[in-house]
């Protein structure tokens, strides 16, 4: 099925009159045209979170390998019209059916498709981490501002129930002022996978799965850090996965209030994600945590309570959460919750802890 | 009850026996002579331990509250003439049932009752951490070694079942080798207790609380640290607990393998006891650990093993452990497992993270 001019209409109809009254969302049957652009496991949980969700669905894919992609596009309804190589993929600035792309690429390349994305007129929503540098955050931020369209940055947790229930609990002071907090988030890599690649990564584990962490400090906290120290090791030390980064890195991060932090990520040790936050009437811990299901948390705070909760949802839920967000975000013209700057904020993080762990990126 | 002279003279015989004959260890009879040299909290704990032991019995009490040492001299069957002040501590020389001390003083004492009591004759069993500077720990080693007395620091946790299981699992390779490790332990301490006090306490939370994470990651490592890292920080900036030592710090080291690792500590926070160990293979985690029982582990090894293990022990179990060790080493002539040597490498640590902190101690 694909977008019909009088949904189309409805449409702007919907964007305007959300503009005009705070409060309101996007009607059930509204929903948003995604090309997925790269067809690697990331991009299969997204598709299964669109399918599911209230907002959005799949009308394009774009990849280097045909046969596959043909496969998806069977799956999920897309029309063979609609599935484009990287070389034309430019051309889909005139497929109506295509209202967003969600850029699913190796890291080295979400600034150049988001800004071609921006340029066909295309809303975009970027996998995490938004670039491989700070400077080509700017550059998306620039180039979807001057397109007009919108840029949100797939964070998952930040649409996560029960991580949004325990930065609510240390908001609302139920622990008490926040004095430090912790966070890891690591794993044993494949060999050869294009993580392994800084010309496509950008960098180490830091850009992939510490900036989980990194986020976590800051939502957490409620603040920014301003100073940072590191190390970085490599115990597999001719380990070929490990030739061009570092297998392990430890950071520490200090904030405005005097609240300090630390972190770490792996693409060597396993580590499943896991987070603490400690105040001075009690501490929450998330662990497992980060991953597609199963978030978990326990903690205890003022007066004694107690708190030990599972969110049982299973994936794709995440997914179909921030996708809709995305989608209603799309169709009543508002601004998401983590556009690009948030994910720029992180780039500029991620590139002062390499710095601090005295690695060049 | 006090030691007799038969009783001397078989002791004589099984130390000599000991030496002569690997593995021999102290007959279930014999019994250690303690003064208990200050009458806190940790003291108690020891105490109760002591009672329930196999080789160790309070045979005098050093205190400044003459009322206090008393209660507690008729709960132990200690005679009064067996109390002394802190003034008349060294007359404790010629007391036939004390062949060792408990030091259980604020940190910056340990180094002059340690070396009082190495003079005195007797074997010396201190509490951590060892003193308020490396300089101090060369000291007491010297003034022990040159009187002939056994030291052993008290770190509680190298004498816990489960913490020992944990390390043996990670030792033998069960979630391969180890890449990165953290670990944290704090609390919101009282106003106005000597640990506050720096001249007291020598410094921060890890002189207290930090040095059990500092402990953990050596012995999980398997590694000593080469590099430090850290942060302070305070954020109850006029908060008197704080005016002479920083609320909380967060580290990063290094070790030569190129593992990383990363710990916190704090007076403010509360950080219930926790460490992780990473793998290629697994990891395992503890927590609740550090504390006097309850102490928990979970974690998952090669071939898809999997741990979750409680020690149900009860306090004072741990203090009945290391009493124990410290007096069938008396007994047997033997070097404790962790004699002040290892308390001297944990305070150069310590001295190293504050520097690495920019707080001058």
């Amino acid at each position: 099925m694909t977008w019909t001019r009088r949904e189309f209409t409805k449409l702007g109809a919907m964007g305007t009159a959300a503009m005009a009254v705070p409060g309101a969302f996007a009607q059930a049957e509204q929903r948003v045209g995604f090309a997925v652009i790269g067809l690697g496991v990331i991009a299969d949980h997204f598709m299964r979170g669109a399918r599911q969700s209230q907002h959005c669905r799949i009308t394009a894919l774009v990849s280097g390998h045909r046969d596959k992609a043909e496969r998806i596009a069977a799956e999920y309804g897309v029309p063979k019209e609609s599935i484009y190589s990287y070389e034309e993929f430019d051309r889909i600035r005139d497929n109506k059916a295509v209202q967003a792309v969600y850029v699913a690429l190796p890291n080295s390349m979400h600034a150049e498709y988001t800004i071609r994305a921006a340029k066909a007129g295309k809303h975009v929503f970027c996998e995490k981490p938004m670039a491989v540098s700070s400077a080509e955050c700017r550059q998306m931020i620039d180039a979807c501002k001057a397109a007009n369209v919108k840029l949100m940055i797939a964070y998952r947790m930040q649409y996560e129930p029960l991580t949004l229930k325990c930065i609510d609990l240390v908001k609302t002071g139920q622990i008490g002022t926040v004095g430090a907090f912790e966070s890891q988030f690591g794993f044993n890599i494949q060999p050869g996978v294009w993580r392994t690649k800084k010309a496509l990564a950008g960098g180490g584990s830091v850009f992939d799965v510490g900036i989980y962490s990194l986020q976590a400090a800051r939502l957490f906290t409620g603040e920014e850090p301003v100073e940072f120290k590191a190390y970085a090791g490599t115990v597999h030390k001719d380990d070929p996965r490990f030739a061009e980064m570092e297998e392990s890195i430890e950071w520490t991060m200090k904030f405005p209030s005097g609240v300090v932090a630390s972190c770490a990520s792996s693409y060597g040790a396993q580590m499943e994600g896991f987070m603490r936050v400690h105040g001075v009437n009690g501490m929450i811990e998330m662990g497992p945590t980060f991953g597609y299901d199963g978030t978990t948390m326990k903690g205890r705070g003022k007066g004694g309570v107690r708190w030990d909760e599972v969110n049982s949802e299973k994936d794709p839920k995440q997914f179909e959460r921030e996708a809709d967000h995305f989608a209603e975000c799309v169709l009543n013209n508002r601004e998401p919750k983590t556009p690009g700057e948030e994910g720029l904020r992180d780039l500029t993080y991620v590139e002062k802890i390499y710095e601090a762990a005295g690695i060049k990126l």
